[in-house]
């Protein structure tokens, strides 16, 4: 395989699409470093593994000499929704965009290179750009074309109401890349149609169009919706590194191989169908499988000791020996009187009903503290403070305080 | 009736809609001076009877002691047709809209009042919008109530292209009622979505909304279609006064009184019933009332001396009597063989076939210079001229020059 070859492969890892994906191959023969943009929101969420699979992406073309733009929305961000109704859309002042990034720049940079990252504000060229100019770019597309984009479709056919600004976010998406002469733009999946206006806009500015990539939404830890902010199946790039690997270990066996794919970046493709292979054969076990992408992880957002650290944690409640002291301590607020052992299994995110508590107490699957408890009617006051567990795998270490 | 009551029956008269009438009744009893809009086109056509009828409406309002604002729609004007298909959409320049604002304030202070007109641009303010303006303009409205605007409907639904940036031109329009703070804006029929979203924005930016004043659309001289530069149906305001008097002339008795309504500034709506009613019973002759509309029509554009030498030549050729050199004369371009009495006629527009010709030939309806014509092979050779006439109104004085 010839180092083009290699680099396409690298690309193309665990991507969704890439449009196209010759004239990628093509524009990488060029020989000079293309310029690859990926745009984010001014609002400065705190950075989750979903996200990273983009960062990573982007810091794979970085490894492969290209140049790289962190590209923050701030140009809309600070118009906020003019129809007034989105809470969650209100005006950004120029002060918050810039602590965001700040807040942003200091997570990004734990994957990309920042000696190798340009981070730039759409509201350089947009702050420029006048009425008319905004009427002319509203131009170069059409109604329709614009409505068959999926979630207007569907508001659409809804007779949910869209505001006409909403027609003109994604020409202003498009326009970053013309004004960053982009060779690649990067984003999720739903941000398709908003990526392929780069390259319509392109060609009528005379550009030629970007190459299109767009990455697959990563599953949160519970596998089937994708990792949230809102949904509490996250692991946070900031988290401690006992969470990464507590949390890592719970996926499904399933889903560990899409994670693999999608969040490692020192495991090759080759290597994981060999991993894949041991596992079906028996010869390795899946539990080695998610730590070795536990334990990347823990080291690539904190360091190699402190993964060390979290990983013997983890050992000590799953095998029933060692420090748990190292286990993430949840704080939940009781009344007075405490809370029976179903509703402290329910109130720590072990089970989803108190119904299902009382089962796995029959079957004899919880235990505190490495002790089975096979008592229902057991009480727990304020000030209690201990690992519970179901199983092997899913655990909390809680300390109950008066409300 | 109060005085209030007699100015709501001048504005009224000849509208198709005024949204809201009881609100015009109480801005009208502020006392205070109104201020009234109405938006044209920086192309500047030649302005025909059709255009009048909005002109009539202003000059009304300024009769009863209110602002008139003129506002030429400089802005879009000055952006053109981006999508780059309509021809006839091109961006025009600062100079040339100064100049078509010259020819435009030539024409129509033959009826608005220049003292009390205030011309004024939209340039004048959107020039000073940014882009982020623009796109918070657009928050103001939904993609589904633009969709519902006639035209657009009918586009959407035969799928033809409608580019986003047609949606921001009815959104520009009404904010130039926001920025004029107007308290009415008029239009023809075709406007009223536009003028609608007027009250919209106003109400957004947390003005009054104003009130709407539609103007049905003047048909032109055959009736059936609106009268229209494009169709040789109308009337300018700068031709002569023969030519104003003979197409008057030429009206069915039917739109004589449509006409009447709309284009007269002497004739009350009381006088209007009384000619009616004369009509009805015989006592008044339809032609005679075409002819006092012609007359005032006439003496509007140009003078009383001008109109009376107009009526005479009309006369000359309706009664087959006196000078008929007044008829505006018609060029009409033969090859050296000549045209024969029925291609003669089509080529002066009397009839719109050979076959109608000779009809019309052998029913004894032709005349030339006063002279009935049974001869259907009669030759015209270059350098004929002479009164083409069918019946008694239809009439065209024609030279045959070489081709």
């Amino acid at each position: 395989m010839n180092e083009l070859e290699q680099a396409l492969d690298i690309i193309a890892r665990g991507t969704d699409a890439i449009i196209k994906r010759e004239d990628l191959g093509l524009r990488l023969q060029g020989g000079g470093p293309l310029r690859i943009k990926a745009g984010f929101d001014p609002t400065a969420p705190d950075l989750h593994l979903g996200h990273t699979v983009l960062l990573n992406k982007m810091r794979q073309f970085q490894d492969l000499g290209h140049q790289v733009i962190f590209l923050i929305g701030d140009f809309t961000g600070m118009i906020g929704d003019p129809t007034g109704k989105g809470v969650t859309r209100k005006a950004l002042s120029p002060e918050e965009v810039r602590e965001n990034a700040q807040t942003y720049a200091s997570q990004v940079y734990k994957i990309l290179d920042r000696n190798k990252t340009q981070l730039r504000f759409n509201s350089e060229w947009f702050g420029k750009l006048t009425a008319a100019d905004m009427i002319k770019l509203a131009g170069h597309h059409t109604v329709a074309r614009m409505l068959e984009r999926d979630d207007f479709a569907k508001r659409y056919a809804a007779q949910q109401p869209i505001a006409i600004h909403e027609f003109l976010y994604p020409l202003v998406q498009g326009y970053d890349s013309v004004a960053l002469a982009c060779d690649v733009e990067l984003g999720g999946t739903d941000q398709r149609f908003n990526l392929l206006m780069g390259r319509v806009l392109q060609e009528h500015y005379g550009q030629i169009p970007q190459i299109v990539l767009t990455m697959p939404l990563l599953e949160g830890i519970y596998g089937v919706n994708k990792m949230s902010n809102s949904l509490d199946n996250y692991i946070g790039i900031d988290e401690p590194s006992i969470n990464i690997i507590t949390k890592t270990m719970k996926i499904s066996d399933a889903l560990m191989w899409r994670w693999f794919e999608l969040l490692s970046l020192e495991v090759s493709l080759d290597e994981l169908d060999t991993m894949r292979r041991d596992v079906g054969s028996g010869a390795l076990h899946p539990r080695d499988v998610k730590l070795r992408l536990a334990r990347e992880l823990a080291v690539r957002f904190h360091d190699s000791a402190s993964a060390e650290k979290a990983i013997a944690g983890w050992h000590a409640v799953v095998r029933g020996e060692g420090d748990t002291s190292l286990l993430p301590l949840q704080e939940l607020a009781v009344h007075a009187e405490g809370l029976r052992l179903p509703a402290l299994l329910v109130a720590a995110g072990l089970t989803t009903s108190n119904s299902e508590a009382q089962r796995k107490i029959r079957e004899r699957a919880v235990r505190i503290d490495a002790v089975v408890v096979e008592n229902t009617q057991c009480l727990f006051r304020p000030d209690f403070e201990g690992v519970l567990q179901i199983g092997k795998r899913h655990f909390a270490r809680v300390r109950l305080i008066r409300h």
